[in-house]
């Protein structure tokens, strides 16, 4: 059996848990946690980072920092993990699902300023498969109409956006905020875990804050304060050492692990191509702003009819594909508590998009079988 | 230096993490998740147990579980950790603070009535210390005004109450809903960690859709419903399988770990008694119907000079002794929301309780060092 996933292990992870156990503190904001933050925050130009217990976390300490409440309005795409927008929602914010653009699951970013009303407050752009929104248009936004832009970033480590100045900037480092995740499924993991990365300087000192429970017990530690105590509202949203130190072994890692993810990803794309279009169907599609960080590959049906074919072909030859999200304006929760709106694009993707096998232990025999299963698989006349 | 916590290990933490990392099965609710929750159910009579990453997390799934909104009141002591309001104040909920008893800084249960309006919908109880709060007291105001009940139960892990039926019940069974902690201080432990206790039947489906972020994903892996999806508010409170991993090492040992601690608890009582009496001090009350797990040895100091006085003396003698909550109506949280009110007890403890050195790896030399040291400290005429 050809899993979808399969966690890679650099071998060191144990180590580094064993050594963090052995220094005998184990609670969080130690020697891991800080190597994590400073390694983010010197390879990627992150601002602040505060390692968290998932991305969802992440997500949800923005959503206390930008100070949402009953009623603010959050623009995000529907074609997204449910915590992106749940995290606004445990504020009280009422979420404003955009539609994908049509190449690419991403948010459509022209269609976003129609969306926005007196009551928005935030744009989230979410990086579909690690690729970048085109962050100029959605910043632009943002500066004209006074919100706030938190990148999801969960998938879109290493991952990089070519601005109209040029310049490439990693994602994560564009807007005011980003969350981060280290979820098994990513390219660097912790089990499960996440990152806040605070671009903008106003939220730094809060962040902090919020981290530690509401207390102001960092700036106790740093000696700014001579007691520490309750001064804000928070959670406990920093990871065990133990995760820290788990992380901090695929860190060490990360070079080899992207450039095998590349490999993997071309080897895809290169082979499917020419099926693709026989097939109608579509591969990733990468913005020439964007950079690929291999996250995902991903292959757009003709329709839901096909994907069923294939899906099944797969699953016959020990192989598993699968689907992703199913459009959350279209969920249960969304529906008991909001008008019906219409998302094609979204819609489309969930309908018909299929995610193959991806993991670093996918060897060449291995990936030739998958294509070669692909290849053979028989769509019914539709 | 004889430090005030050194987190124990059994020596298999690792191994076990081993186990989940070989398993290739890292993220949240697999295989150790799964022992661990077996294991509370079988061995405390927990209600459906959800392990957390971290009590925090199990006390903010308990506000959401309740369904506390905007206006709601919830009676707690004000002798307790921020998170214990914390976790109400998200969702929304006024904080009652009520003061401790004067035999002990759990909640004073003769003084919750008065404190009880139409608005009122939870209690909670902190069993400090690991001391059963008077239950059956708390229980029938909860039944006369139809209230719920949160154990907070981060410090009460195997820690019991023998009500008026003369059952001894575990702490954790009693109320709707209970939050243990696992953090490096606590008995037993996974670095961060916690768990929710849900007894009451009708949050039974709910806790689990919260606890995987508001989808019914543990529905759709039992087989019964074929597609999961966003249904309800809720975050990523899973730990890792990596946290679960140890915390299985830690409850294979919990009884000869539970043996030591009370070994430890002894010889501090025993052997500080008619020093305490002497000095009119007094040392940790357990009532009749409670047990006594060991969390915590404290000295109840006659003032705060003295409590000043005991903490320098061991201080200059490479003993780290501490004190513990500053009550949280005296905060700058509370201060800037709310009018002052006067707790005169929770007061006392803030400001003459102090914690003794309390690990396991404590032995009886540094325990007769420290007993010695007490013993010897010069108390200035007051």
């Amino acid at each position: 059996m050809i899993t979808f996933n399969k966690p890679h292990l650099t071998g060191k992870e144990t180590h580094y848990i064993y050594d963090a156990v052995k220094t005998g503190k184990l609670s969080g904001n130690g020697k891991y946690t800080k190597m994590c933050h400073d390694y983010f925050q010197n390879t990627f130009g992150f601002g602040k980072c505060l390692l968290t217990t998932s991305c969802t976390d992440a997500l949800e300490m923005a959503a206390i920092l930008l100070d949402i409440k009953e009623g603010d309005e959050v623009i995000m795409p529907s074609y997204t993990f449910v915590s992106t927008a749940n995290a606004f929602v445990l504020r009280g914010a009422k979420i404003i699902f955009c539609d994908s653009r049509k190449d690419h699951p991403g948010i459509d970013e022209e269609k976003i300023e129609q969306l926005i009303t007196s009551k928005t407050r935030v744009i989230v752009p979410v990086h579909y498969a690690g690729v970048a929104c085109d962050m100029d248009k959605i910043m632009d936004l943002a500066a004209k109409y006074d919100l706030f832009v938190v990148e999801d970033a969960a998938q879109a480590i290493d991952s990089y956006y070519t601005g109209r100045d040029g310049i490439k900037r990693a994602l994560g480092t564009i807007g005011h905020l980003a969350a981060f995740s280290f979820h098994e499924t990513k390219n660097i993991i912790s089990g499960e875990g996440g990152m806040l990365v605070v671009n903008d300087d106003r939220f730094k000192e809060r962040s902090e804050i919020i981290w530690e429970k509401g207390t102001n017990r960092s700036a106790f530690f740093r000696g700014e304060v001579d007691k520490y105590g309750w001064v804000d509202i928070g959670s406990s949203f920093l990871p065990s050492e133990i995760i820290a130190a788990f992380l901090w072994a695929q860190l060490e890692e990360l070079e080899e692990i992207q450039f095998r993810r590349i490999e993997i990803w071309n080897k895809y794309f290169n082979e499917l191509q020419s099926w693709a279009e026989i097939n109608k169907c579509h591969l990733p599609y990468i913005p020439t702003y964007g950079s690929n960080n291999a996250h995902m590959f991903y292959i757009v049906c003709k329709n839901g009819k096909q994907r069923k074919s294939l899906i099944d072909h797969l699953k016959k030859n020990n192989i598993h594909a699968v689907f992703h999200y199913l459009s959350l304006h279209k969920s249960d929760f969304y529906s008991k508590n909001c008008r019906d709106i219409i998302l094609p694009n979204s819609d489309h993707f969930s309908n018909v998009l299929v995610r193959l096998p991806f993991f670093l232990a996918l060897n060449n025999n291995d990936l030739e079988n998958i294509i070669k299963n692909i290849k053979q698989t028989k769509f019914e006349l539709i």
